[in-house]
Formats: structure tokens, sequence, C-alpha cells
């Protein structure tokens, strides 16, 4: 107990900002809240400036300094409008701010920056009351208000913590890439349960579905599972009862989060709230690769793309990838996507092996129905067979290609495999693969690769790292 | 249609036996009746002598001549007392004629011996009236009478036929080596069909479970469904409603047959009654098992036993392995068993691969249970994992032995597979491998075991042969 106490005072120190972060980000946020108020001047339909995010509600962590500026649009501003403004009024900000503006997309466009080491968002939302939501950003600016009315004095600090855990066991971010707790999924959860320590102690003993209702909109959890059926976790939006705050997290990320909590109140340990990045050595590398089958896709994409899309993308594939291995007879273990969010990227899988058997059993008809004699003619030169067994015919047939990554290269060739539209062509062209020594040569150019592989390979969530 | 009729007059003439075979085995049938009724004169409850089977019947075909002898006991004549007699009369009988007894097992023992190139069998039976039987043997004499009062002048070379057809085709012999068809049976079911061109014309179209009941003891078809239940061919005996004829017919050698009736009625030929016993060359055999996996269990006896009895511990155990090796993992796509009936015995596998894969998949419990940190515990050094995927623990494990006739000869040794008790102790001292170059050593010296290799390895039924 003093020793859980213990850990989490050390941890506050981990995940809050220092004070050179807090001035600089203070800094920036000031000269882009002006800088942006007077762009708009004069723009029709732009109404309005306003800070969000972490950085409004005091609860960014350390490491993670961004500015969220929203630039409130009247209803009456078609969508079509709104992109082309928020493109052209963003990229003119993050330039005067003396950023390099990049454009970005979520729901819609927004533009990203960086600016004195500070990442700056220039978002679009409209100006409506709830319900009234035209586009997905348009409730962010109730969140804020809805946590700054409800963080007691101090509870910052317990957010931090709680988003700082979650950083470090890999479950933070709502983004397709983590599929885990968005950082206003975590201030809730902190408002809801008082404090880091509450909040870690009851998460361990959660039992999927959760179900967490702020504002108490439904009468009962029974309702709430109801509304939002195969959520393994809901939380009610407080400013959207028909929306799940907690609809981006996965399974395995809740369930990575619930273990996590468990095992930081069995051993606490400061472990918890260091994200580790270490890069392993190639020699690591091939040790555990020695004897596991790991097929790997590897290709580089010929145009750009959201990052979001291309996650989706990735993922979608990978999935597709996966039945048709298994279609085919193999097992596999695990799977994983990897990108530079760039150029390079690369799916992977853990197979129970490399090869199909040389021989498979072929199942003809009974013999009293009117094919058999047929199936006989047909199968009559087969190595094996036709033999009876029971009422049924079988053959013994032989396989010309028995390696999966020919057998896999044949099919997304001949477009058997169900791949994202928008990969097709790279994939189609992608270096497909089981030898190891290859694989480590592709990973020696990035360290990146490098940890992605480790993860893979070593396949244990961060705080189960070694 | 002339076709068929030709080939069949062609047939007639390779099932019936020539005028040699039939006079010397009247001679040996004359000799042994009238030494058994010398044999049994003075000997208390030995009652009678009678010749039964398909001598009695004039319905046996080339290359079979067997005389089987009954000698008929008085029921007050106990089954220990019956037993001893019978090989005491059993063996002076062979002796006398000429022969070598040998002490054989069915339901008791009786004794056979080859006597001037023919196969006589002394055989006991209780002289009762139905159903009172009180051995299986009982019932011989009645089988005898009703096929002579059933069978018209002629239709013993129509038995002869079906017989022979039989043989050819594999599916002839209800001993459990075979699970076939029964003389008695082929009888019966000439006597119902008629003739040979029609019985085959039947069978050609059924569809199991057949129902025949020539005597009409029951109501209906369902009443014998019901009665006997789970048998794919009921053919009531008529000298015993309560009994199935056909109880020892697998549903492979049914279907067998009606594979070989249909492709004969299509293609006639006499193929189908000349059974092929070619040895084939050892380059046959390696070109057969090349890139297969045949995995082999070859011991011998240390001592004799009855060949039904091995036949039915063969079986047994070869199904005990054949689970035992799915159990780990393996497909088994065939399997057989194989004996000279005298010492040498093997049992045969053909299988997916010989190999489990190096690393497996173990599953743990899910997250939220309280035994998810123990699982954590115990496998933290595990080479990957634990990790969680939706939400349950996994870990990726490692098999110290891979080979499937070292992992099966641990099994066997270490007492994990069902098999037969009388054939333990032989196949825990088993040379058990997957080697191509070893087996066709093995089989290099006996052409039976290079037949037996043949077809298993061609797995053809002896009608699809080429």
């Amino acid at each position: 107990m003093r020793d859980l106490e213990e850990v989490v005072e050390r941890a506050r120190i981990i995940v809050r900002p220092t004070r050179l972060e807090e001035r600089r980000l203070k800094r920036v946020v000031e000269m882009a809240i002006s800088a942006a108020k007077e762009g708009i001047s004069g723009i029709v339909g732009a109404v309005d400036v306003s800070l969000e995010g972490s950085a409004a509600k005091n609860t960014w962590i350390r490491g993670r300094a961004e500015a969220d500026i929203f630039i409130h649009f009247d209803p009456r501003v078609s969508r079509e409008e709104l992109e082309r403004l928020i493109v052209e009024i963003g990229s003119n900000l993050i330039e005067e701010l003396g950023g390099e503006p990049v454009i970005m997309y979520a729901d819609h466009p927004y533009v990203e920056g960086v600016v004195d080491g500070v990442t700056v968002d220039i978002v679009a939302c409209y100006r409506v009351e709830p319900p009234n939501w035209i586009s997905a950003t348009d409730r962010t600016p109730y969140h804020t208000r809805y946590v700054l009315g409800r963080l007691k004095p101090g509870q910052e600090d317990e957010v931090r913590l709680l988003k700082g855990f979650m950083r470090a066991c890999g479950v933070y971010g709502a983004e397709i890439k983590v599929e885990g707790f968005s950082g206003y999924l975590a201030e809730l959860l902190t408002i809801y349960y008082d404090s880091f320590i509450n909040a870690i102690r009851e998460i361990s003993g959660w039992k999927p579905p959760i179900t967490i209702d702020l504002e108490g909109y439904y009468e009962s959890r029974e309702k709430i599972l109801e509304a939002f059926p195969e959520s393994p976790l809901i939380v009610v939006d407080p400013v959207d009862r028909s929306r799940n705050v907690a609809a981006a997290v996965s399974f395995t990320r809740l369930s990575e989060l619930i273990l996590a909590a468990k095992l930081f109140l069995k051993k606490p340990s400061t472990r918890f709230f260091k994200p580790s990045d270490r890069a392993p050595s190639t020699g690591e590398l091939r040790a555990l690769l020695k004897d596991r089958s790991i097929l790997y896709v590897y290709f580089r994409l010929e145009d750009r793309r959201p990052r979001d899309v291309l996650w989706g993308e990735l993922k979608r594939s990978e999935q597709g990838i996966r039945r048709c291995l298994e279609n085919m007879g193999f097992t596999v273990y695990r799977s994983i996507s990897w990108t530079d969010e760039r150029k390079e990227c690369m799916l992977i899988f853990e197979l129970d092996r490399t090869e199909l058997p040389r021989y498979y059993l072929h199942k003809g008809p009974p013999v009293y129905l009117k094919n058999a004699d047929e199936f006989v003619e047909k199968w009559r030169e087969a190595i094996a067979g036709p033999w009876i067994e029971g009422e049924r015919l079988y053959v013994l047939r032989r396989r010309e290609e028995v390696s999966v990554h020919k057998l896999l290269a044949e099919r997304i060739v001949s477009g058997q495999v169900s791949i994202s539209r928008g990969l097709m062509g790279a994939i189609q062209r992608a270096r497909i693969n089981i030898n190891a020594k290859s694989l480590l040569k592709l990973a020696s150019k990035s360290n990146d690769l490098k940890r992605f592989l480790l993860d893979f390979l070593a396949a244990k969530p961060p705080f189960l790292k070694k």
C-alpha cells in the first residue's frame, strides 16, 4: 500500500510536463489563437476560434504537447466550403507561425504543423447546439466544457497518471493504428473514479461488458447494453447519449489494460509509466526468428494517403490475407501490420508451418450415387485411389506447389484474396517471403521496423517486456 | 447386353471347379465321413457326422475346395467336454487321413488339415432344434438344409459366379481380416435374386441400409431396421429370425461390392472374376512411396494365436494408434494391418506429414479471471508471449520432439496408446519408422508383404487395378 502510493508519487514526475514544456505550449497557444482570430476576420461563415483538447483542459502529459485550435463555422456553410476554407486558413496559419503545414484527414481535413516543438492542429467544426451535430468534431467544444466543469482542482494530475499509464501499456490512442483509449475517455474515467489509484483498482476488476453512464441517461445497465450491443466497453458520452466514447477501443486493448492494472497493483512499479522503445540488434532478432514460421508481405506505396485511411487499408488487407492463409490450410497464430506512414509497409504472419502436405485427401461421392462412376473414371490414374471407406470414394491428390509464400503470391496475383482496393497494386507487386535472412536485411535499414519486429516476435505487451 | 451374357458365360469356366478338383474333393469327403463315423463310435455324446458347407451344397468355387465335417453332440455334453472331444477326435481324424492337424479357434476350437490338396475342417456342433442354439455352429446344418431345399437345379453355378465375383473384388469372406460376405450369404442372395446377373443388377442399385427377409419374418422394412439398427446390410437368417447373416459385412466392403457391380454392368469383363496377386518390384514400390508420409509399425509375435484373434487384436491396435496420431495433431488419411498369420505383423498409416510444427499455440485464461496473473508468471520467459487477443492470454510453446515415429514410440512405451493387451509387449518392442528405404528392405524378404504394400500404396480395390 505504501509501496503503491510511493510509486504513484514518483510516476507523477514522469507524466507531468516540465516547466519548460508548459511555458512553451502556453506561448505557442497564445500566438496561434491570436493569429487565428486575425486569420478569420473577414471570412464569412467563420465565426469563432477556440482552444480545445488536452491543452485547454491542462491534462496533457510530458512529451505530448499539442495545441488543438478550432475554427467554428456557421451551420449554413456547406461541407465542401468548410473543407476548402479550413485547408486555406490552416495552411496560412501554420506558415505564419513558422511551421510547415501538412493536410491531414479524419472525418474531414485539418491542417497540422510543428511550431517550436509543439504539434499544432487547425481543425474546423460547426457551431451547433446538441444534438444537432453536423460533423464529428462539433462535439469537441462541448467535451472540453464538460471536462473543465467536472474536474476538481488538482485532478488534472490524476488524468495525467491514467493517460501515462495507458501510453506506456500501449493502449493510449483512439486512432485505427492503436484502437485504444482516447484522451477524453481517460478524462471521463478519472472523473468517474475520482483518482488514478481508484480507477486502476476498478479497472483491474472489470469483466466485460463494462457500462459507465456518468449522466445517468439510461434507466439500467440492460438498456445501455441494448443500445450498444457487442461493445466490450461502453462509456456513454455526457454530451451525446447516443454515442459510446469507447467505441474505438478493441477487445484486445481493453483486456491489455485490465491485465496491466492487475499486475501493477500486484507489484507497483514506475515501469508501467515508461514507454520503452529500445531497438533490438539483428542478432537478437535472428535468435527470435529461429525455427519460427514467419511469412511477410513487404511493399512500398506509390502515393500518400491519410494515416487513418492507410491503417484501415492495412488492417483490412491483413485480415483478408489471414483468411486466405487459413482457407489454404495453414494455422495463423498471430498477424500484425506495420507502416512508416509514408512509403514502407509490412504485413506479417506467424504460422504453424510454411508448407502444405504434398498429398491431400479428396472426397468423392457415396458409391450409390449416379456420379460415382464418373469420379472413378476421372481419378483412375491417381497415385493412390480411388478407394472406398464407409460409403464414400476417396482419392489422394498431389499438390504441385506447397510453399506458403508462393501459394499466397499466386492467389494475390489472380485476385482471389480480399485486399483493400487502395493497396491492391502495391501488394500485387509486394515481396512475399518466409526467408529470415532477407527479413533481417530489410529490417537492418530502419530502427522503427526493428522495434516492430521485436514487438511482433517477442509478442509481449509493453508491461510484460523484460 | 450380349456382351454381358458372353462375359458371364466365360466367367462360369473361371469359377467352376475342374473335373479333377471335383473328383478329388469327392474322394476326400467320402474318406473323411467314413473315418469320422468310425472315430465317434464308442464316444458317448457324439451322436452323428455330416458334411456341411459349400461341398455339401455343391457351390464351392475353383481353388477353394473345402470339406467341412461336422460332429454332432448331444446337448447334455458340456462346452468344456465338447471342446476337449473335438480336438481329440479331429486331430486323430486328420492324422488318419494323412494330414497334419492344426487346432483353430472361432467360437470354439476346431481342427484343420490339408488332405490331398483339400482343406478339411473337423467342427463340433450341438444337435438342437431351432431356436435353442447352444453354440455358433449349431445353425450350420440348418443352413445347409435350407440352401439345398431352395436352390433350383443348375442354380449352383449362379452362386459360384457371385462368390467368384466377390472373391475377385476382395469382399469374399466373413472373417475379421476381410469383414466381407460369407458363402452362405452369397447363396441366400442368389436364392433371393434368382440369377447372378439379376443379383448384380440389384446390388448395383443398392442404397444402404438394405433389408432382405426371405422368409418374411418381419411385418415391414421398418421392423427389420428396428431389430438391426446401424447395420448397412441386413439379411434375416431364414433359420433364425434374430440373426443378421450379413452382420460381419463392413460398410466399406458393402460399398465396394456396390461399386464393383455398377462398374461391371457398365463395362462387363472377366477381370471381375480373376483375383490378382501380382507381387510388385521394389522399384515400383519405391516410386509409389515418393513424397508420401508413411508410418509403419513392424513387429514379430512371440507366440501363436488363433487367426481371428490375431486379426482382431491387430485391427483394434491399428485403431488405437490411429486415434493417438490424430490426438497428437496428425491427419491419418488411411491405415491398414498386415500379418503373415504366424510371426510377422505390420500396421501402416498414411499421414498428411511426418512432423508436428516446432511451435504451437497455448491458450491461457481470460484476463479477468483470477488465474490470469499466474499464467503470466508461469510463461513470462516464453519465446513469444504471453500476449492478449480478444479477452484471452496466449503463449507460443516449443516442442522438443516433432517426428511422428519418435512421438508415437514415446507414447506407446509409456502406455498412453490403446493397444490390444495381447500385442502390447510386441508393439512396445516394434520397429516404428517413416523411412522408405528400411520399409523396402523389410518388404524385399516377402512377396506377401510386397503385395500388401502395393495394395496399400496404390489404394485401389482389386476391380480398379490396372
